[in-house]
């Protein structure tokens, strides 16, 4: 099954504000309906949106529309969501190969589609032989710290061959599984890598208010996986964390800047200052796309505020007073000097020895 | 409106489950209903409970039952709650007047009362006098950080009277108003003082998951005082700190330890740590009776944890997958080193000095 994918002249994505409740695939004939429903996170996740995005300019494309109405309409594809890069790299990268027919322009999506399967592939692999190195080399260290061993992950292999390591014990927020991706996620991703290698003790999921793709989605994905896990309010994460309870915190990422710096779902920063509090590494697990070459540091990253409503209604019940104004951004921005490290589908980047991702 | 108190042979108190949508004032005449109402959070807040307690073992006494009776039973009210000191502390202070009859326990738990109506008063002050003198000498540094500022909170009629000072911005968790005492709060009570003193811009709310104190008491009593605030998630708190929007944060405490490490709502222990890395002050305000002397460290604090349901339903709608299981501690610990200062009635503790409480 398919997050996000083209059919008979159409894009097919699942409704995932229906879930946990139902699973229900949704075909969007018209661009309309694809902003609609990429503002109403029907489909969401950076990595997702890179291939709406590029698909969306294929349905421009396959209507006949002159390239500079295209054009035109895929401008407002393009600024749909503002935090994630992905959606405009992938509209971008589609539009470039207009000029070579709806043909091309649909191939060029179907390719970041596919490029997006094996990097998360990928993704998954390379997080789980580094964690695995990390827990090995905490386990030789006697405890002096999992950021000091990560030098035992450049051989993960012999690390994860000599069956030294305990399976571990990760925390993650937001959704960044299949249903941020196409068929497997970034962030947990490795949490399925890791549980189908049987290395996975316990996955802690923040509920992730306010639309709590976590208690919804990343629940629904680890029990279809059959991972073990426990679902917790966004506020418990960093006390358990001081707690000792994770080895490791993953998160996905909407942008990176060339730094490092990390705009991710609002949380992402509260878990990184307690990471460091309690000596646990902090991974970010995102393909090189998300790495956006035009921004410089965090500072330059647009955050979506997405309005009062989520916040003060759920499910059509209202729990604060009327009258109640809320702020509601939708990302934080997680500095690279609290990044332990990156993990894309062609490289780790060491924030926490100063490397840069570009 | 008091939110707890005695009235012709019983307890009578607000049922806080029903804000923000009724106010309902609900009559307890029996041991089993109160402990309910407190198992249940109809009534909450460690001041508040404290005068619960006491109330409770009046209302044992009233009953007539042989002493033994009234401590068998009482022990069960002490227990109802593991992580608030004040609950056993009420308790306590009402059964140690059982030999002089029952009305001079009700005496007791009637001055218990009273005495919480005075320090949140004097609490207020003393809070709202802190942060006038915090800022004001912010501005005399010319931007050197609120904590080295601290040193003018001395003399507060001064500063305040000097009138150089802008309103405040302040951020604070859970619901620490009148609500979580008898008439005026804690944290929030310093929150009105500043309110009532033309000295407050606006006050962030965190909305408190599971169980929405914030967005559903604390926004209440927002509105009632016609104080401006917004509601923001939990997890939006540290974030929008970095960001520079707020100029202290301000929480109650469930138990304070002689070295002044706080239990408090699950969510304070991030805020702690994003108020620190931002050089915003962290107050604590709480009264003497949160103190307990027998608590050495936080290390010692017991922390109740409420099981899966608050987290896996969302305002009496599932959230989660059926079969989703949940860690859900209702409440965390602040080690001392992150609190600037506690505020009480009696004086200012000024943690990152190195003083203790006890």
């Amino acid at each position: 099954m398919r997050t996000i994918d083209w059919a008979d002249g159409a894009i097919e994505l699942i409704d995932q504000t229906l879930l946990p409740g139902e699973l229900v695939i949704r075909r969007v004939t018209t661009l309309g309906e694809l902003i609609d429903d990429i503002q109403r996170l029907a489909v969401r996740g950076a990595p997702a949106l890179g291939v709406a995005g590029a698909l969306g300019v294929a349905l421009l494309a396959h209507e006949g529309d002159p390239p500079e109405a295209v054009r035109r309409h895929a401008a407002r594809l393009r600024a749909a969501r503002p935090t994630a890069v992905n959606l405009a790299w992938g509209v971008d990268r589609a539009l470039a190969r207009l000029g070579d027919g709806p043909a091309a322009v649909l191939a060029e999506a179907l390719a970041i589609r596919d490029q997006d399967i094996s990097a998360c592939v990928a993704m998954g692999a390379r997080g789980a032989d580094l964690i695995r190195g990390m827990l090995d080399a905490h386990d030789d260290d006697d405890g002096l710290g999992y950021v000091d061993g990560f030098g035992h992950a450049d051989d993960p292999g012999e690390a994860g061959a000599s069956g030294r390591g305990r399976p571990a014990r990760v925390m993650t927020v937001c959704n960044t599984g299949g249903l941020a991706a196409v068929e497997r996620g970034t962030a947990l991703g490795v949490v399925q890598t890791l549980h189908e290698r049987g290395q996975l003790e316990l996955a802690y999921a923040l509920e992730t208010r306010p639309l709590l793709q976590g208690a919804r989605l990343t629940a629904w994905e680890l029990e279809r996986m059959g991972a073990p896990y426990r679902l917790l309010v966004d506020s418990a994460g960093a006390f358990l964390l001081s707690q000792g309870i994770a080895d490791v915190v993953l998160i996905g990422a909407d942008r990176i800047a060339a730094n490092g710096d990390t705009a991710n779902k609002v949380g992402s920063y509260a878990l990184a200052l307690a990471a460091r509090a309690a000596h646990v590494p902090f991974l970010v697990v995102a393909p090189e796309s998300t790495i956006d070459p035009s921004t410089r540091s965090g500072k330059d990253i647009e955050i979506e505020d997405r309005g009062a409503d989520e916040v003060v209604r759920f499910a059509g019940v209202r729990v604060a007073p009327e009258g109640a104004q809320a702020v509601n951004p939708a990302f934080d921005v997680t500095p690279a000097k609290l990044i332990t490290a990156i993990v894309t589908e062609r490289r780790v980047i060491r924030c926490h020895r100063g490397e840069w991702p570009i």
